[in-house]
């Protein structure tokens, strides 16, 4: 059997990669998704292992140490991170593994894992990511422009991914993904085994 | 807008490359077929245009002398080839080009062009491939013998391409080329143009 592959799904805040990724995972069979660890207290409703692995801070960081986390980051006091133990293990049992991750946590991904394949999602221009951040309504006009600033430094690094997907429309966006893990399976280094003489 | 991609099918003789590409081209819209030049005489029911183009051994000699042939080759003193110049045309336009070629042409393309995306079919297992040829009915069981061991052969040189389909059920082959087709479009250099803060 096959190891699965690793996919590395970014983008700026706003580009849509949760909805893409939720509407993703309804579609695809044999796929695991990748739940980030914290260091945070659980938000009301929010439950462990489906929302996040949420662990002491002793335990985040002696993951660290180790370097069992393929990413990670801190935010406000709190750490946020990717273990690589739960990925391998279900690359290994052939699954393909999807984390959606933000773009300096994509950077870190890459490095460790050249084999990763990355994508980065896009709404296709500025105007509408600007548009989306607005209509979520959660966000002050100081901290729409400072997304949006910052949205305009990410997509300069966007030429370091294997792909990159414009969601202006969810479905197509997604089926877009869908046919990049298709088409990863179908790359040769992971098929020559088919053509040996003995089958 | 976009140039299209060029797309090269092979495999050995019994891969199904015709019966997947017929299919490919009833579901795909934005693909121009390449029909391959040669200098045989047209045979009965042979449509210039729509079978081959049919040309004069001197037309074709000029294309090789002038390097105007993606590949070419010479059986039993006919020549036959891919003209350069509609395949260009339709990858300016925006079309994606479809060839259906033997591993000998694959290669000298895959050597001129290096943009080209390559796909290698295979039946799945060598048993399938020889009771394919069987089935056809056509061949003497030493060109049966012989169709094999030049498979054999061929498949050696599988790491050569891109991609590899098993062609155990033409619907899947069929969606996996699509699924290349679209995953080729979605690489980051053909989109980088979208992420320009013009946008």
């Amino acid at each position: 059997m096959n190891k699965g592959k690793l996919f590395v799904i970014s983008g700026p805040s706003g580009a849509g990669k949760s909805t893409v990724i939720t509407r993703l995972l309804k579609q695809l069979n044999n796929v695991y998704f990748s739940i980030s660890a914290t260091t945070r207290e659980p938000r009301r409703g929010e439950r462990d292992g489906v929302d996040y692995h949420f662990m002491k801070k002793e335990e985040f960081e002696k993951l660290i140490d180790e370097g069992q986390l393929l990413e990670y980051a801190e935010f406000v006091g709190n750490y946020y991170g990717t273990p690589a133990k739960p990925v391998d293990q279900k690359l290994e049992a052939g699954y393909d593994v999807i984390l959606d991750i933000e773009t300096k946590g994509a950077e870190q991904i890459m490095a460790k894992r050249p084999d990763a394949i990355s994508i980065f999602l896009f709404p296709g221009s500025f105007a509408i990511l600007e548009e989306r951040l607005r209509l979520r309504g959660t966000d002050s006009e100081e901290k729409i422009l400072k997304r949006l600033a910052q949205a305009k430094i990410e997509c300069k690094k966007a030429e370091m991914y294997d792909y990159i997907i414009i969601n202006d429309r969810v479905e197509t966006a997604c089926d877009e993904v869908i046919a990049i893990i298709t088409a990863e399976k179908c790359k040769t280094a992971g098929r020559l085994h088919y053509l040996k003489e003995e089958n």
